[in-house]
């Protein structure tokens, strides 16, 4: 370019001089070679201007490009927002969150159990555990367990009264059991989600049942409060819904166990929506409950048979396992383990 | 364009004309209106040399998006590499492959052990789960738990013998138990894969016990023969190992029963490489090997004692725990639900 500057500037100097002074005065010889050298420069320019414009055309290939690596950036962008989308329902960000409400207590196989529930939790995107533990203060065990599981948990502590405690060689059926824990549980969601603004279920999770992954894509599902069969319980293979073949709706229960209750459903064979949660906010478990009766009068507060939804393919499949561990024989102690 | 193309035209026409012609001929009007038309010649020329210039400066807006999309795919790329590397690392491209072998039985807590144990498993990225069953024949019930398991599974079969089978009411001292279904995944493992070529490790992992995710990041640290504490085994709140201080090598064990044993270790407290087991294609579980010695014999076969690699931060750490499951007392069945 700087040539043709150049040029351009000689041109401009001979140029307009020839055209202000009278043509008349000019000497033949030097207008013949003004002329040429016009006519030379204008050549040369013109050749200039092909080669710019060739150059130009060239960069044609510049547009080409951008548009090449347009395409390619919206291409990784989508690819991007996939991966993202991906992520986020692995996050569990378009599922309501699962209220897991979990009471536990100190005994030899507490961080084995809590160990395989959070496992299973961590397998399930949209859950917050609610983890109550039956004492005065925090264990560290529990608190480890907790720091260790890379789960959204709120670890809470509350002491069962001495004389609602079970003592170790009672029957388990002999005295409620969870009632506290379960309780402030239910106060700490109804002082800390806000009714209208928050949603999800509800689920009360024993530390020692056994749970399908697949069950918390149910209980996902629970608009009011949904129900689904529970296996090893109540001396039955299964205790499960009875269902109308043709509206659907529950009309009875099989239970091992005073099939008549109003609900004789399981603890861990229902969910309840937050909303009736945190609407109902007298709903609570009581130690004036006749035992066996908790989850009956319990789901009394929010819903009638008629109205339960029944999960896991209309009741057809069991996801969820009343398994309890035996209590293991320790006579000897090795110091220095955490077990 | 065009308009440039037409003048150079008529331009290339007039200029060389009046260069083969003699000056002295011209005509004074013509002179005048030659030199007028090159000086607009020259005048549009310069109008379009500043049209390109300017075109040529608004391509500098390329140059600048140019590099912006450089940029851009530079960070989408490592972006990509970053997500690439993630998915690699959870699919345990980088990890040795642990081969976990285990036997299981048809119970009524069967369906709810596996399932706990595929769980575990789920989150184990460089697991290929070796599941055999004590039976003749694959049942529905494992081979539908396997499929649902998204887990990388050889689902195999064995019976073991009538006479060699535990009574339903014998403690579960009395028999051996998992020998026919050890010894077929061991079986399988040699048929299949190649000594030198194929690296791993071999657990054996009963599907009753309860294993923490940080188990399987030690047994992946297994050179030759790796072991570990055990939780709520043989009457202690755990087996474990002792070290020697300074060298950090096994000099011993503790452990409730025979703790004598050239290896009193549970089943669920050691790991070997698969090299190991490839090599030493005899080694193997027998009927004839005493009561409470397959452990012990079967470890004879690839290490001593002093070889023996201590994991789990020294043996300091319980990652296993030898939970059982009570078995339920089922009085009823409802029908048309697998449990």
């Amino acid at each position: 370019m700087d040539v043709i500057a150049v040029e351009s500037a000689v041109l401009m100097k001979i140029v307009p001089g020839s055209h202000m002074e009278c043509p008349s005065n000019f000497d033949m010889k030097v207008r013949r070679w003004v002329v040429y050298f016009l006519a030379i420069s204008i050549l040369f320019i013109l050749w200039k201007l092909t080669i710019i414009q060739t150059d130009v055309e060239k960069l044609q290939f510049l547009k080409d490009t951008l548009y090449l690596n347009k395409e390619q950036l919206q291409l990784s962008h989508q690819q991007l927002i996939l991966i993202e989308h991906l992520y986020q329902a692995k996050l569990g960000k378009e599922q309501p969150m699962i209220y897991a409400i979990t009471p536990t207590y100190s005994r030899y196989v507490q961080k084995a159990e809590l160990t395989r529930i959070s496992q299973t939790l961590a397998l399930v995107p949209n859950v917050h555990w609610i983890l109550v533990e039956d004492s005065d203060e925090k264990t560290d065990l529990v608190r480890n367990l907790v720091a260790d599981s890379n789960l959204l948990v709120t670890h809470l502590s509350i002491k069962t009264p001495v004389y609602e405690k079970l003592g170790d060689e009672d029957p388990r059926w002999l005295k409620h059991r969870g009632v506290e824990q379960r309780n402030l549980a239910l106060k700490w969601l109804r002082e800390n989600l806000q009714h209208g603004k928050d949603k999800g279920v509800v689920y009360f999770m024993d530390d020692d049942n056994t749970y399908s992954v697949k069950l918390f894509k149910e209980i996902a599902k629970v608009k009011k409060v949904g129900v689904w069969p529970v296996g090893l319980v109540g001396g039955l293979n299964a205790e499960t819904l009875i269902l109308d073949p043709n509206t659907g709706k529950v009309t009875g229960y099989r239970s091992g166990w005073k099939a008549d209750r109003k609900f004789a459903i399981d603890m861990a064979g229902f969910a309840i929506n937050l909303d009736l949660i945190l609407a109902k906010s007298q709903a609570a478990f009581s130690y004036r409950m006749e035992k066996g009766f908790q989850e009956s009068e319990f789901l009394s507060y929010f819903t009638t048979k008629e109205e339960l939804e029944p999960l896991a393919d209309n009741c057809t499949k069991v996801y969820v396992w009343h398994t309890r561990t035996e209590k293991p024989n320790v006579k000897g102690v090795v110091p220095g383990l955490e077990v």
